[in-house]
Parts: structure tokens; sequence; C-alpha cells
């Protein structure tokens, strides 16, 4: 089946949002094994939503809809699917309920009257509720074709696309399918993709696809069978022997991040980490304490942007600071050690290098950078070179993902 | 000028990266005054992005694609674009020079055959160098329309439309456009386009154009005119006139965030700023460091996430955590005061609240947030209910949204 993603809103081409939905609905179309070929962007304009939706249907099963479903008078999705594809539309009571309900209890005022609106519904349609904000969506189908349309707020339009569209899509295809991503880190796509290219091309099911994501890259395992079971029995081998000819660099199977793998690690052994930064100024602490639940492993932190900071709270010795600058080994093992004593934590990571935009005044190039780390056992310290020639941002963000995998290799006890 | 933007990568279509560049690229078409009305994306399949290119043609007087400029098999776009607009393509000896030597001196390995492809461009085209990447992007003329080819990695794209596109877009348009960004924090978009509802309807130019951003909103003032003087001098009573009607919600005009902001204010006022923070866990601190040169005004932090972390480190008795509990206005004052002293900065803000996904052991709500600012005058503290039913990001963000607000409304002496 081949669907088509219709993002309709004056905000995207104006540049002021990213079309994230489309994204996001994609990727849940993929692991459906529901093939999209075309992302249409229009603006709140009737004519020109009503030539997407027929230049749609000509090439489409499913078309999905994003955005266009608020109260305001430029919101405009519905009627125009509705007159497109010759359809009434009609007054949901339960529906106006249920939003009139939400304005008093969540908002704390009374329902605008144009949220009316947003309870008429085309006739004869699947509704799908929408406990996270005020716009139901709907579905149906007509000549052949399945419409689905979804609110444009990214959070609504995720939370609808997961509880609502992705179960209605399902009882579409015939079989079930199944996927699983393969987390790497420390090996570029087109090595993995090298590495991989026997299974890769000798396979029709299951398939393997590799993405390259900000610092990582990923692959993806998909499996069609009659049943889940008989899916999960087509992938188990193939993801052992993805694995296996990948190595340590697959840092885990349908796992968050990282930080995920690490946090799970550290609530296995029941150890607890806190980190010292310096060019990282928090990234790690703050994707750390991302997670739920991240007290349990994460004590805290301390961002030492400043010698005297490194010096008063790390106790990091002046002399050293002195003799070797902020971005040196002595100085990220003093500052991991610091770290491990003034948050009382099993471990410590510590970071301190270069993020640029300019070398540092001791001529550490930028990206160059420090990792320590500190345990009851002592203290290991590594250099390396991050996100060379790709700007702060990247230095930071290639700094703190390296960060995260040396504490997983170390608790796993995998060479560094 | 209407202007169409086609983005090819199948990529996109399964999801694994948003079309950033479409967001990017459209934001500077309209600081151009270059209008767009459609957004396109299709796979790397010559047929569909012939017959996308087909249809942009006949509706757009610019078509822009981004991605597909790659030495591999599937990088197709220019081959396609030359097939369908009737260009031959032409081995460029200078571009390939320049590829090999960036191979060699920045990647430090010769370059690979397959690279020559990226050398070839249509005969008689503008070409866009790359110096942050491989690929060069070209634009040539062909029938009234305009087509602008831009390579795909978002961080290439974006410094090719700036560098290259947008000049090569600007000699295309008659006059200047000018725009200015009024940036607001405290005041939802809904309440900003009401406040702003007499000018906004009345002007044809300049316009004025309002956006929601996560956790506050913009106002965009556009002028079109003979010259950039022109263009500034019917801008300047309007800007004005929008700061007097929106009033101090209003913290800057074209600036970067908040944060840089604060940044600035601190930097003329040759003070320093720390941050002890609780339920933020670092995101102050990674938004203070994210800035260029962010040691002369952010001495570093303490992410406090434990108890132990607040006492040991901060120095909060134990006597107020026992007493209040974390989240409360005595703790919030005892860490500011606390990350003050210990990092030796001017100014130490704090914040403790709760994220989510539940309640604290005392009964706090998510959303409760108390954010305390320290410095020699003395110590305040404010109550806030952040980012609620939005889930645990969302507080996050907005605690440091409000944090960054509080900063800046303390030193330039205006209401909390």
């Amino acid at each position: 089946m081949i669907a088509e993603l219709i993002a309709v809103g004056t905000e995207l081409l104006l540049g002021n949002v990213a079309n994230t939905d489309a994204q996001m609905v994609s990727e849940g179309l993929s692991t459906l094994g529901i093939t999209v070929h075309h992302h249409t962007v229009v603006g709140d304009n009737p004519q020109r939503l009503t030539e997407a939706l027929e230049t749609a249907r000509k090439r489409a099963d499913i078309i999905i809809t994003t955005g266009g479903l608020g109260p305001t008078y430029d919101d405009l999705t519905k009627q125009t699917i509705c007159r497109a594809f010759g359809r009434e539309m009609e007054l949901h009571q339960d529906i106006l309920e249920e939003i009139r309900s939400w304005f008093e209890t969540k908002m704390g005022k009374a329902m605008p009257e144009n949220n009316i609106q947003q309870a008429m519904l085309p006739v004869g349609c699947t509704v799908f509720a929408n406990p996270v904000g005020t716009a139901p969506g709907c579905a149906f189908q007509e000549g052949g074709v399945h419409v689905l349309m979804l609110p444009g707020p990214p959070f609504e339009c995720q939370y609808m696309f997961e509880h609502q569209a992705a179960p209605y899509l399902e009882r579409l295809t015939d079989g079930v399918i199944v996927s699983h991503e393969i987390r790497i880190f420390g090996m570029g796509e087109s090595a993995v993709e090298e590495a991989l290219r026997e299974p890769m091309t000798q396979l029709t099911n299951p398939t393997l696809a590799p993405y390259a994501k900000t610092n990582e890259c990923m692959v993806r395992a998909t499996a069609k069978a009659a049943t889940r079971e008989a899916a999960e029995d087509l992938l188990r081998p193939l993801v052992e022997q993805v694995k296996g000819i990948l190595g340590d660099v697959v840092y885990g199977v349908d796992v968050d991040s990282l930080e995920a793998v690490v946090s799970a690690l550290l609530r296995e052994r029941g150890l607890t980490l806190s980190a010292a930064e310096s060019c990282t100024g928090g990234l790690i602490a703050k994707r750390m304490t991302d997670l739920p639940g991240a007290s349990k492993v994460f004590r805290g932190g301390v961002v030492s942007y400043t010698n005297g900071v490194k010096a008063g709270v790390l106790g990091v010795p002046d002399a050293l600071l002195e003799q070797y600058g902020a971005v040196s080994e002595p100085v990220a093992r003093a500052m991991a050690e610091g770290c491990r004593r003034a948050c009382g934590s099993d471990l410590a990571v510590s970071v301190t290098g270069v993020a640029g935009p300019d070398k540092d005044d001791w001529g550490n190039e930028v990206g160059t950078v420090y990792i320590a780390l500190a345990s009851r056992e002592g203290t290991l310290c590594k250099r390396l070179s991050c996100g060379r020639g790709r700007g702060r941002g990247r230095v930071r963000t290639s700094a703190a993902h390296n960060a995260f995998d040396i504490i997983r290799r170390t608790l796993l006890g995998l060479p560094l």
C-alpha cells in the first residue's frame, strides 16, 4: 500500500516550523510496512489543498493529512476534504461535550463558540479521539482510498497517530509487520552498510536498512508474516547476525538512546553517576535528566565552565590548571575525582575540551576533548577529536555521546 | 514571485530525518519576500522527481531542490533536472580540484573516484561553491523558471542558501525586502494577535505577522521598498508601535533567544551568572553555554538532582529539605545563595520543581516550579506552574524560559 502525506499550514511554508509531523508519521508508516512516495505541504488555502488531494487520490491508497483541524477561520482541512470526496459533515454531540469539558477542567474557562466546528465531522467516519487537545481526528474510505486527518500540533499528532491512526492502518494490511532497531555508536553509516552488504542485498523478508542519525547510526530489521510470533522468528536470527558482524559498536536494540542504556546499566548494578562538565556545559546532565526516574541513578553534576568553579567546587588543584591548562588529561581526571567526591556518586564522568569557535589559549584545536571516568577502582581518561569542522553544537553533542559510550563500555568491561 | 521547494531523499519519506532544509529555506525566502505555495518531498526516484519538476514549473517562478547532490548512485537530482529542462552537463575542472583538495586536507585521504560526478554541472549554470562539504550547488534559468539546487545535509544547505542562493535570489526581486523579528515571552500567540489586530489588519506594507514558538511567540514586521533605508524607515515606527502596545513582554528585536538577551545584559553590566538546577537538570547551563563566548558571563553551575548534592555541594541545610521538601521556596532560595557562593558569581539562579511524570512525595503537582535569583542585593523567589499537562520535557523547557525571563526582568528593573 502507498501512502501520501499532506500537511496543511501556512506556518510551514513560511518556515516558522519544520514539518516534524511528516517525519513522525512516515516513521510510523515505515514500521507498518506502508510505503510513502510523497510528502506535500500546502498553506491554509482550500484551492491548493483540493488540488493536492486530487493528485494524491490518483497515486495513493492512503492519504494522511496533518493540520488545519483547529477552531479558527483558516482551519479548513475537514471542509475541504469533505467537498473533494463528496461527504457531508455532521455534529457529534458527544465530542462537543468532551471539548467543552476539556476547556472547563484543563483550561479553567468556558469553551469559545468557534470550537463547535471541531465537533463537526464527516458522516460515517471513524472518529479519532484527542485526549491531549481539542481537535479530534477522523478517517473514512471513499473510492478505495483511505483518508485520515490528524491535528497539526506535534504532541497531539503523535499521540493520535500512535493510539488511533496506527491501529486503524494495521487493520488494512494483511499480516503483521514487526521491526527492530539496532542502535550503533562508533561506526559510520557507510562502514555499517559495507559490513552488512551481504545480508542486506540477499534478503527480501526480513529486510535490513541502515540510517544515519546525529553522531550515530541505526539499522532497522523488518519482517512481515502472518503472526507477530512468525515475524519475530524471522527477525531473531537476523538481529543476532547483525550484532555478531558489527560487534560492540551495537549499544542496544529497540532502546531510546545511549543515555537510556547507561541509565539501565547503572540501575541494574545499583550504581549512581554524576558529571563534571566543562565544554559540554550541562548537556550530559540534561540528557540524563531527560529520562523519567533519573534521580534513581543520577545524583547531579557540576558545570565547571570557568577555572574558578573547577578549583572551588570540584577541588581541581590550581597547580594543575596552571601547568597543563583546563583542556588536559590531569585536569579531566581531577574533575572526575572531585565530582565523585562532591556528589557522593559511585561513578563520575568529566568532560573538558574546546567547543569552539576558536582554539583555546593553549593551542588545543577545536574538537579536542578529554573524557575521564572516576570510580572506586580508579580513574581512566581518553583523549578524542570530536565533531571536527562541524561547529560548536556538534563538538558538544559528540563529546556527550562519547562520554556515555565510555561509561557503557566501562560498565560492560568492553575495550575503550 | 512564487517559489516551490522540492526535497529529494528516501530518508525523508522513511521518517529517518525531518525536512528541516524546507523550513530553513522557506524562512529565508519569506524574508526575501518570495512566497512559497508548495513543499514537495520525493524519494531518490528519477521518475517521481521528474513529475514533481513538471508540476512545479507550471505553477512556480523559482524551483529550489535540496538533496541528491552526493556522490553515490542514488544521488540523481542534477541528472534528472538536466533531462527535464533539456540541459547538458559538463565537467568543471576547478571544482574537481577543490573537491580533491577538500578530501586531502580536511579528510586526510584521497578522493574516491565517484566524487568526480559532483564536479559535473549543467552547462551555463551559476555555480554555488560549497566550502563546508563536497557537493557544489548551482542555478540556471530556463523558460522563465529559475532552478536552484542545494545539498541535503542541513549544515551545508544552510551555508549555501545564506552565502549563495539568497544573494542570487535577491538580484531577481525588484526592490529590497527587510524584516525584523519582535520576540515575546509571557504572552500567548492569540493574545498577541488580539492586541495587534488593528495594525495587523490595516497594514499592507509594512506588514505584521505573529508566530507561535515553543514557550514563546514572535511577530515579524516586513517592509518592501526601493532601498534598504526606505524599508527601514517604514519599519522603525511600526516596531516601536508594537513594542508600545505589547510592553515588557517584548524581550528583544532580531535577537536569537532569551538566553542571548540575558547574556548580552550581563556582559553590558560586567556581571557573571551561575545556575543551581534541580528539575531543569542542566538545561539552563546547557543553553547558556550554547552561546559562543559564554565563559565571559557564565561561571558554571550545579545540577543538584538529589538532596545529597543540594546539601553537600550547595550547602542547603538538611533542616530545610526535611521541613519544606526539595520543591519549596526556602530550598530554592538556599540553592541560589549556595550556588552564588560556590561558583563565586554575581548572580545565581536556581530552579526546583516537579518535572513529572508524577507528583512529588510532598504532593506538589507536576509543573510546580520555584525559581530564585540571588545577588548582592538579596534573593527573590517566584512560584510558577510550568508547561502543565504537556509532559516532562515541556515543564523543563518552560521552567528554563521562565528563569531566563526572571533574570532579564531583574537586570532591567521590570516587574516580575
